[in-house]
């Protein structure tokens, strides 16, 4: 193509909303533009780049054999009646009434959609298993919609929903899309983990989302330096320190620590590391029994809520104590409890769990314990993983030390189990012909959104440095002063032709535009490969190349280009 | 493709709803299911065809040097009221809020978008003319959504939007889709015509529709026999005889024609031809000089309200005078209306103005006169065309009859004038340094629609007939006794393997059916191409073949099969 023939909407002005960078650079590059909040205009140099995620996305479901179908937009209410999501779902889900007072939502996500095509038209366990997908519009009310075509409103999601007799079967094709996803995600040129993660309100049994390493990421993943071990931090396991608890060495001691609440206070006024102190948070508790649940943990150490709710005796959801309760149990107000003498039960973190000489509250306001110990002064009922893992943990995997990054969730795979299955009443006739309910599993990628994390991965000062798999072009051909220079313009249109003719995609850029222009233009929008002929190279017989994520340009003998830049491509 | 790797979804059963064609054998071919009434799933046999579709598109509309983008299906309603087209959009158009109370659309249409696009993005008339499509998911709110997809609410447009600086630039490019759509319906394989069209309440110039000839159409097309002549009957121009007036050869006589008001009954009290009757219709004229105008035209024809609009004199809307205006011009009720004696403008069908020796109403109730004749009895204010064509009639391009045949519309192409751009202030700077207000035209395809009309022009009572070029699959695979027979499970798997390695699109039926379930099935999905192989024609080294369209199956050499094969598909 030719840019005479193509809108280039390159901008140096970026609207004030736009704070993550592919943001900025997805406008600046002409690429997309807002239509309203959480709505954005795919201009044609960007609805390139999407085009060739779809493509990849579906070649590869279509390798694993999903079959692709097309579901509305539109969706009856009544199917989310039906699966009691309709209550769940809350305002994301845009509900609206047609002309004759019906009630239809914009789709959010299609579960049900899907799951009411198979009740109806998978008869028999011999169409088993079967993985259906879709490249479709979606839509969620954002209450912020924000970061561009990352939290949008209206977005593209690939989304792949299959069907099975069994958990195993479930498993198979769970294990098939996680092996195609980590195709597409390479293909894409991400880099990314695999990150184990927790089923949520959508209930089921398996679970991984794929991040995308990057630091305007909203989730945090911890990831293993040494091995493919990684996990979402709300679910990441921090195993019990290595060591025993060292041996008591001090005697307890009652100090007054007045108007000192916090750990950060208590440091402060002893003069000790965070680490030296424990906290104690009082908690709801799952039964009559013990309505009340202390956690202990080190000072400096983040408590896990998801984690504590996962403990029978921890209240779901997560809740803390009340003011009253906190009294009732420790005496005290919640900034000077502490484990000692507490007649309910005391759940310990395991690093918390061989602190030694610890300070702590001491159940009275205006008072801490120092040189306080476990067994001997305070009693442990559990030990129990309750605190978010940190940089240079050691990785539950047993290989290496954890780092933790900021991920872009772009993808996530999901064993749903009977959950829609069995409210829709999904079911075939199995062997013994009975009607059996259907597993279930679900496979989302956010399309639109891949294009923003691919920014975000993969831009310097200048713009955008698209990976070849999806660059809105393979090669750029920037000529210098083509429009006075018919050597130029004929060099130009040659290897412009040539290109064409080899299936490359390729912008002649054949604007009347200074050098330098054209030069920023193709550093913002970001294409891979760029050829600049001259009239100087041209007198030495040379053509210029230069990869866009390499400073130096080369020149290459006109005569070995074509090779040259063949051999660039298939890199 | 294998069937065992397919949600093959035929069914005998068809809703009741289904009450054309196309619609009970996408039904039955599993290609669609209803989700709501007129919204429909799109099952993967149905949207390999909508793909097919959709990409011969789009390949011939980058060839037209359009760009193709994306706008949002949801729309802000603000644009809608700065076109002014809110209020005229009635309840088609369907209206919500989103969570912030903001006004939205789910847009019917993209005028609005794209010349706000335009607008913003557009600053030099050096990158005009430019011309923007994109595919995208539409919704209008059918009163009665009907006939499967062919008029359902949601649908999937081509739609396409170019901008010029002057006329003759829209023209040019008006020309060139012109020819894209003439190349897009040909290559899907369609019998159809480009026909003049009505411009309409969206205003502006020129507009063709594209009419796929099927009996199920909604509108009536005149075609010439001889000729690519073809137009709306609503447009198409109803010539003058060749014929003069024959000369009067009766006197005029009045007679009792009590209770006789239509020119049935007419022609049946006095046992003559409609067309020796003339009727005359009193209509709302546009000024109020004359503001009752009399239409006459021969009893065997039919009034054009459209062309009647057109003539100065009379009222636009179209509108019948009232009883009381019928009295007081002519003295009598609507049933006995003539021109002799009336003292208000008479406009004259051309056809009944050569009428001689004709009957009409006396304008007095109850009483016709026979044997009368114009200029002799009644005054002829101007001969006008005022009439539908009908089959037969000279069509007006000079070079045949014209035939009336049904036609659906799967595209209509219009220039639209500056009436969006005039309303949204999309202008450009041009050669002067002024601003210009753009020329804009828009091309619309309906890509749903066109699958349906394709199986309408393309069914026996087997089923689907698919053009090559839009099949779900080119080819299929039907083995006999695959699972009991080796000899045929590998020869079927060899050429299933060659085929695939070609390219082609193939279908291998795998399945452990009946010989007869398998060739009905193939032959409701349409599959234009049917090898079968079995026991006997293994024994015989021959493998058979059967084109879609042909009853007569043909046995082809084993070694030939292939290059026999290839040189079906290729023609």
């Amino acid at each position: 193509m030719k840019t005479s023939n193509l809108l280039l909407a390159t901008t140096r002005e970026t609207p004030s909303d736009a704070v993550v960078i592919s943001h900025q650079l997805m406008i600046r590059a002409g690429m997309i533009r807002p239509l309203a909040g959480g709505l954005y205009n795919w201009l044609p140099m960007g609805l390139r780049v999407l085009r060739k995620v779809e493509a990849i996305i579906r070649e590869e479901m279509n390798r694993a054999g999903a079959q692709e179908l097309l579901m509305p937009v539109v969706q009856p209410l009544e199917l989310w009646e039906e699966s009691g999501r309709d209550a769940t779902m809350g305002s994301e889900m845009l509900r609206f009434s047609d002309r004759h007072d019906r009630a239809f939502v914009l789709g959010p996500t299609h579960e049900e959609v899907i799951t009411d095509i198979v009740r109806k038209e998978i008869r028999s366990y011999k169409q088993l298993p079967i993985n259906f997908y879709q490249v479709q519009t979606k839509f969620r009310d954002e209450r912020r919609p924000r970061f561009g075509v990352m939290r949008s409103r209206e977005f593209i999601m690939k989304d792949a929903y299959s069907f099975h007799l069994s958990q195993e079967s479930l498993q198979e094709t769970y294990d098939v899309m996680y092996e195609t996803y980590n195709r597409i995600f390479s293909r894409i040129g991400f880099r990314f983990r695999a990150v184990q993660a927790d089923t949520g309100a959508i209930g089921g049994d398996g679970s991984h989302e794929f991040h995308v390493l990057a630091d305007s990421g909203e989730d945090n993943i911890a990831i293993c330096s040494n091995s493919d071990y990684a996990a979402n931090v709300e679910l990441a396991e921090a195993l019990a320190p290595n060591s025993a608890r060292p041996e008591a060495t001090q005697t307890r001691q009652k100090i007054a620590t007045p108007n000192t609440h916090s750990i950060e206070e208590v440091s402060n006024l002893l003069q000790v590391k965070k680490k030296k102190i424990v906290k104690t948070l009082l908690v709801q508790g799952a039964s009559k029994e013990h309505s009340v649940i202390a956690l202990v943990l080190r000072g400096d150490h983040e408590l896990n809520e998801l984690k504590a709710e996962k403990h029978p005796l921890v209240a779901s959801p997560f809740t803390m104590a009340s003011d009253e309760q906190i009294q009732a149990a420790a005496g005290c107000s919640a900034g000077s409890i502490g484990p000692v003498g507490l007649s309910i039960p005391v759940l310990v973190d395991r690093t918390a769990a061989v602190s030694a000489d610890f300070i702590c509250g001491a159940n009275e306001d205006g008072f801490h314990f120092t040189g306080a110990n476990w067994e001997r002064d305070a009693h442990i009922s559990e030990v129990v993983d309750l605190r978010n893992v940190e940089a240079g943990d050691a990785s539950a995997c047993g290989h290496g030390k954890l780092e933790i990054h900021k991920g872009i969730e772009v993808g996530h795979i999901f064993q749903l189990g009977n959950k829609y299955s069995k409210a829709l009443n999904a079911t075939v006739q199995n062997e013994n012909s009975r009607a059996q309910v259907l597993e279930m599993g679900c496979y989302g990628i956010g399309v639109t959104r891949i294009v923003a994390a691919s920014i975000e991965q993969n831009h310097d000062d200048r713009g955008i440095i698209w990976p070849d798999a999806i660059a809105p072009f393979q090669v750029c051909i920037v000529p210098m002063q083509m429009h006075k220079s018919p050597r130029v313009a004929e060099a130009a249109q040659t290897i412009y032709a040539e290109l064409m003719a080899k299936g490359v995609d390729v912008l002649l850029d054949d604007r009347a535009e200074r050098p330098g222009v054209m030069f920023s233009d193709m550093d913002l929008i970001g294409i891979p490969h760029r050829i600049v002929i001259g009239e100087r190279g041209l007198d030495n017989g040379m053509i210029e190349y230069k990869y866009r994520r390499n400073d130096a340009p080369q020149d290459v003998a006109i005569d070995e280009f074509m090779a040259f830049l063949m051999a660039q491509l298939a890199k």
